[in-house]
């Protein structure tokens, strides 16, 4: 088969000419011999890999040395924990905005850690179609933690919050590198890769350095793996990290570089994503449950009339090579995603398969 | 430059046939017009390796279904938090045969969970070249965790130890799948994948379901991710899993079974082993600092006569295509860490190297 469109949540699609790259030096890289699979992480290949990951990171997102930057294993669902773990050990009491599944799934799991976590916010009455405004922080709170972009149900912070001086966490899995952010209004940005940046497997941490590197701040019972200080000290070479992972971000942020950086992929990620919202909203056909202003760059939600017809979508829309577009079961009917390796062709690819659909089953 | 012998102790040789067909569908995995690092952990293909990874590992190691079979994330350096973390939650108590410098890190991890964490051995004093035969094991113990080949020094357990019922706990990061082990003898294995498996960034865990289904064994401020009855019962999907690894893991254990499975492997590398051990004990330029009945079939460390030798020997090796083969800090010299992946072609052909530069440098 040809190469699909791929609008899969995640893991999703990665740039052809990165896998191309890839797959030229499979069992060569850069003449060492070896393939990047099988070369020691202590080697002077590995480390070079390494150390351009980093550096390349820090320039794409503008990250100053006060911040630690680390490629680790577990995905946002293991940071999930690191978040208390490392910064609840002075004072238990952690703030939630609760915007959708794992914004609700990384607020359970503090619960594992302390009974005094609060929720700021909350648009779960609602299944979480908007971003809530009013924040309530405690002035006292160890940190607040949102979700920058909600996958599942196609929603994203357009702002920062003010939180007053608490330190903000934020979980930007499915937004990290789409659009541009000021580093230095976060404390804490966690990422899993598999979305716009590279295979599962490795997931970035961006954590101030003054903040993590106090000791009193992490619970006494924190996995070494765990302890940001310790991984950020080590850049990612505490133990044997997921070189492959690390290796397939690097070439994407190379990519990304050459491309223009995140100025220009947020340029491009609006233009994509305007088309799908645009033609949504000059019809009647589809419907997208989401409110206007806090609608997703990177997933665009969309029903058809009924339960049959959605099926029907997804079925016809596969054999057409647009593929992993059902959506999650918690909001039904479709899911775009469109992370930054998605080609404007697939989406307009996408648009123009909508018209057809919708002309053909009114 | 051509494929080399890649003497690494981790990440290491995989086998080529492996890395070619990766190479091959690296950009259309069997016709899905999608890399595996690309498609949702949720999609049809992705379910088929995953399950077809676990049901090979299953088949190749004999193991049960009395047994959970997981493909984690974080490496050995992570289970050694999770080992205290599932089971010390009714009984503090864990006791560690230190037997070299991994085996002293899931000790010292321990500690962070419990103060009452017993050495049972130690070969520390002869800077571990052995492994103790007596064991000073408590009756009451919650468990008992040995590390069944120590990758820096050298050495490797060649039977299992006798813990009376107190629940055995093995680290088998550097030999897993290189020879025959009865599962039922232990409670639970695991093992870092990148030394006899696939690239880094997949862990393998195999725990005693009844042992580890029981609530009250895991400590209340265990992360989610570090759980191995969920991770266990959800088949490695609780979370996005290390997909890219996952599928390096499914093929070579396709590539074991067709090799003949474990059996075939195990005589392979007691072949290769004996090539490089004969060697060594039949002349008297190189020393193997081990004792002779506690060597490693996976590792094999050995020095020449001076510092200046042993740097001479790694430089002259790597400029032959014999690479990574300079010994960890901890013992000096050279180490050639000659796991399935190692062909005996390679063992050879270090074999007439280290016969050449001794008479070089005699």
């Amino acid at each position: 088969m040809s190469r699909v469109y791929n609008f899969s949540a995640g893991p999703s699609m990665l740039p052809e000419e990165v896998l191309k790259q890839a797959q030229a030096e499979l069992l060569d890289y850069n003449g060492s011999g070896m393939s990047v699979c099988e070369m020691s992480h202590r080697s002077k290949w590995y480390m070079d890999i390494n150390t351009e990951a980093e550096e390349l990171l820090r320039e794409l997102m503008g990250i100053s040395e006060d911040y630690y930057v680390m490629f680790v294993q577990g995905g946002a669902s293991q940071q999930f924990a690191a978040v208390p773990l490392n910064l609840l050990g002075k004072n238990k009491k952690a703030d939630y905005c609760v915007t959708g599944n794992f914004a609700n799934k990384a607020y359970k799991e503090a619960l594992i850690f302390s009974d005094d976590v609060h929720i700021a916010s909350s648009s779960k009455e609602d299944n979480y179609t908007y971003i809530p405004k009013d924040l309530d922080i405690r002035a006292d709170a160890a940190y607040v933690h949102i979700t920058n972009n909600n996958t599942i149900f196609g929603t994203e912070y357009h702002w920062v919050p003010d939180t007053k001086g608490v330190p903000l966490v934020s979980d930007m899995s499915s937004d990290i590198l789409s659009h541009e952010v000021n580093v230095n209004d976060y404390d804490v940005i966690y990422a899993g890769a598999q979305k716009n940046i590279a295979p599962s497997g490795v997931t970035i941490v961006i954590a101030k350095k003054s903040l993590v590197d106090d000791p009193e701040l992490c619970l006494p019972y924190t996995p070494t793996m765990l302890k940001w200080s310790t991984q950020g000290k080590e850049h990612s070479l505490y133990n044997t990290p997921p070189c492959f992972s690390t290796y397939m971000a690097m070439l994407v942020f190379r990519h990304l570089k050459k491309l223009g950086g995140v100025k220009a992929m947020e340029k491009y990620n609006q233009e994509k994503a305007a088309i799908l919202y645009d033609f949504i909203d000059s019809q009647d056909f589809y419907k997208s449950p989401v409110r206007k202003e806090d609608r997703s760059l990177m997933n665009v939600p969309f029903v058809a009339p009924s339960a049959e017809l959605n099926d029907k979508f997804v079925k016809e829309a596969t054999a057409n090579g647009l593929v992993s577009i059902k959506g999650h079961r918690l909001v039904g009917g479709m899911r775009a995603s469109i992370y930054n390796a998605m080609p404007i062709e697939g989406v307009k690819k996408l648009v123009e398969f909508m018209k057809k659909f919708a002309a053909e089953n009114k």
